[in-house]
């Protein structure tokens, strides 16, 4: 095998492959790429048996072949180079020699005999959205997955396909965040759960040009993202998801509309007095035109007052600040709207066209 | 007591104390700032028994008095507040209460009695010199004390006064590193060893204006810092530092000069295949015009030439590529000049003028 490629696809085409690279396992395979020279193009395939990642990179390929090598060594390897030209070439043994410049390295590859390929699956559906937008709406969502493994399904986010509209959700014991888009056309029903570490993986290698477009098929047990040159296969998580619509409701008893970076500032300032042994809620006052917000710890308290326009009943209700700062990180807009029930009922965060919807559970006080 | 200052002054006067505040002690009251008001300002101290710092703040001090707060949410509540003014009271229980906007926090403080003042000391000799410098010669320096607590001289730095020079230098039991500068005037014979901590806190703090300067004062235990509104104190390390010059030698039998960036791309590629279980040396082979480096792990090889103008005798020799790198990390010059005897004595890195001195001992190939 021999071929020549420019330094910096070979680095843009290694840095997406490693996203399905394992840090430290027993098989040695699972921690290499697949490096495969052929036709105009050299592919890297790696897979860690949940998620498998294929990407090409041109090349000048004089003698087609394949090798498997350690990804991380390769890694190092390539992004080190002193010059643009790499040159590349693999003797019978496995033997890999990289040059550059007057820089020579030889590295021990393996056969690619072990090497678990990407699996050949019959995808029933896809859709094709902007890079940009599934980026936003994975990180708007997806701070809410659990991280417990007990409950592998909350480890996940609902993708749900409703004729024109994709919604996607993640929930934990204590919150749920929701962010819908309408699709180009109707498409059949669709409704799976995908592994949060893809998700979190995928988003960072999408492009964050709103133009630049991916596809993505579902199959019973398996989902497909493609795009520019890269492929991604990940398992999806079996089960049924929680039954979110039934969370969901459309009125309220008290509906409050306040600026965002002034609330934002004073649930930081709040989240100072949470320490890991007392985790005591932020009591929210509701009152016509202010909300007051109020919060004891052992050795300290706050309190603040942040103008506000409301609607319907005065409240007090406690909630964990954390929870609010995380939905107000992911949120652009300029004013945002709260909605209560009581104070035993969750908070809604929402804009009307309900394009995010964000529950979170009150705590008692 | 109670005053009224700027956040952003406030915010800068704690980033300076916080670094003599260890983050978890036995006795609350070293992981408190001192706050005194008095006169047009506020003076906060802390004190890790190795480490003292007094810095000042200017403030509108309506009511003197002194409290005991915790650093850690001083710094918290401050940097957090929403407005420019910032108003702080403490009443005779200590409640401390810190106004801005309409944020009001409130904080259970302590008196000041249990709380370690900065010693008086009389210091004998004080040098004066540029922030900056001093800076760069810390940062050109302490990257070879060592963090080994066994032996307590090498964890700092010499300070060393000979007539009009100073001479900063580190060693760990491979390398030693050395700076020189010259003094405005000759001072009496000084030879006292700094903690490395005392100087990495210091290096934080210390401008990179060359025009803002430093007052240095020496005692038999203590070195003072002073500079602009801040007061550092620092013990020193007792016994008798290594004997340096004893180490160094002026002759060579092969020198190098070689450009410093491909030399450090060079390095730089070889460390790569430096692994925790097999720390093997570069092996250096110095011709006329040319110096071929080789490395070897277990499972790769690594060799490039760089070109090189020598004088006196061909050499091969084996040295750890990480030392070189954290000597080429903090030179400046375009070309540096290497100085060798035989394959078994030190390497010296050092310029011209001596202002710095690197000596690696050799690993045997």
């Amino acid at each position: 095998m021999k071929f020549s490629c420019n330094r910096d696809n070979f680095t843009e085409g290694i840095n997406i492959a490693m996203k399905a690279i394992l840090g430290k396992t027993t098989m040695p395979t699972l921690e290499c790429f697949l490096i495969e020279a052929k036709d105009d193009h050299i592919k890297l395939t790696s897979n860690d048996m949940q998620l498998g990642i294929e990407t090409t990179i041109p090349a000048e390929v004089t003698e087609p072949g394949m090798v498997l090598m350690n990804a991380k060594t390769l890694s190092d390897y390539v992004r080190h180079l002193p010059q643009e030209k790499v040159e590349v070439e693999v003797d019978d043994n496995n033997t890999i020699l990289i040059f550059s410049g007057s820089t020579r390295f030889e590295h021990m590859g393996l056969g690619d005999d072990d090497f678990p390929r990407l699996p050949e699956i019959s995808f029933d559906q896809e859709i094709t959205i902007s890079q940009f937008t599934l980026k936003e709406m994975i990180r708007q969502t997806i701070f809410s997955i659990s991280s417990k493994e007990n409950n592998k399904l909350l480890t996940g986010e609902l993708f749900e396909i409703n004729k024109d509209e994709l919604r996607i959700a993640s929930l934990d014991l204590i919150r749920v965040s929701i962010r819908k888009i309408k699709l180009d056309k109707e498409y059949d029903h669709i409704k799976v759960v995908i592994p949060g570490k893809t998700l979190n993986e995928l988003s960072k290698i999408l492009s964050t040009d709103k133009d630049d477009m991916i596809k993505i098929s579902f199959s019973k047990n398996h989902v497909k993202f493609e795009f520019k040159d890269t492929l991604i296969i990940s398992r999806l998580i079996e089960g049924n998801f929680f039954n979110i619509d039934q969370m969901l409701k459309n009125n309220y008893e008290t509906k409050v509309k306040v600026n965002k970076s002034l609330f934002f500032g004073c649930i930081e300032r709040a989240s100072l007095l949470i320490h890991e042994t007392d985790k005591n809620p932020v009591v929210f006052n509701i009152k016509d035109g202010e909300m007051k917000m109020e919060i004891k710890s052992t050795h300290s308290s706050m309190n603040e007052d942040v103008t506000v326009e409301k609607e319907g009943n005065d409240l007090r209700i406690g909630i964990n600040p954390k929870y609010i700062i995380d939905v107000l990180r992911v949120i652009d807009d300029e004013d945002i709207n709260l909605y209560f029930f009581n104070a035993n009922s969750p908070c809604f965060i929402k804009n009307k066209e309900e394009s995010y919807i964000y529950l979170i559970l009150p705590i008692n006080i």
